[in-house]
């Protein structure tokens, strides 16, 4: 049993008291998120979603490259949403290190710099308003009057705002 | 009040409940998920995640591009995770228009065509199969023998594996 299989024998138990069929494709609530992969930000239970509420973009770092730009410009242009709501948190991985020790750590084992910037970053609250900023820069999303930035504490559960 | 507000008051009950403030970064059953941002795809439910367990990454589509590599390639080198779980699912808003129709009508507003994919698509476990097949062709990531994909159906709550 692989740990995959075992989170497939959860999707049988979730399916079998499924009762959100009938949800439509928009989020209700209007919102997306973009926040950190990191497996201890639970953003359903920190911000109370339920099926059907909000899109959830997430990556390393929770940053804004190209395919959250795409992202958020689908989710508001064809799908309704007008707030989005970031969040970084402490303790992130990519503070840990430098893109420029990552990329070459991947070209001293495989031979090949990666043509993508890795995003790390040295100051949270700084990447979070770097993220804020490239929102508010591009021209393909529609709604830049409400995105606001958190920092998630994974030591004590609280969203700190960005100001 | 704004929707965003009201996530906010919810976060506040989250913390005032919070205590799994000890966790590693790394995540605990060593498993990346790759998933679609649509509202309707309760990840955290469907796979019986708790906070601590996997590393979620999600975009428009649930599509792999060089920011899911970047995402996945931290995940593996740096925190330890073996297995990846890529999940699509019907009903998705990826199928409903083209890339053409959404980077012309972005020209058409904004006089600024995107420089990006859209990533639609027309099928979904063809989608899957591509995106399986972006992560297996890529040097950036390391384990790349459990990498499996899923079409979740938002009709009923069930999770079909594409073969």
């Amino acid at each position: 049993m692989t740990a995959t299989d075992d989170l497939l024998a959860n999707a049988e138990r979730y399916a079998r008291t499924f009762t959100a069929g009938d949800l439509p494709l928009p989020p209700g609530l209007g919102v997306a998120v973009v926040a950190c992969m990191d497996a201890r930000l639970n953003v359903y239970g920190l911000l109370g979603l339920a099926e059907g509420d909000a899109h959830v973009i997430r990556n390393a770092g929770g940053v804004v490259t190209d395919d959250e730009i795409r992202s958020l410009a689908i989710s508001q242009r064809l799908l309704g949403t007008r707030e989005i709501i970031l969040i970084h948190h402490t303790d992130c991985g990519m503070l840990t290190f430098t893109d420029e020790e990552f990329r070459a750590g991947i070209a001293r084992e495989t031979g090949i710099r990666p043509p993508w910037a890795v995003e790390t970053f040295t100051d949270l609250e700084d990447d979070v308003r770097q993220s804020i900023a490239r929102i508010t820069a591009s021209p393909f999303i529609p709604h830049r009057d409400a995105v606001r930035g958190f920092v998630y504490a994974v030591e004590t559960g609280t969203l700190t705002e960005v100001r």
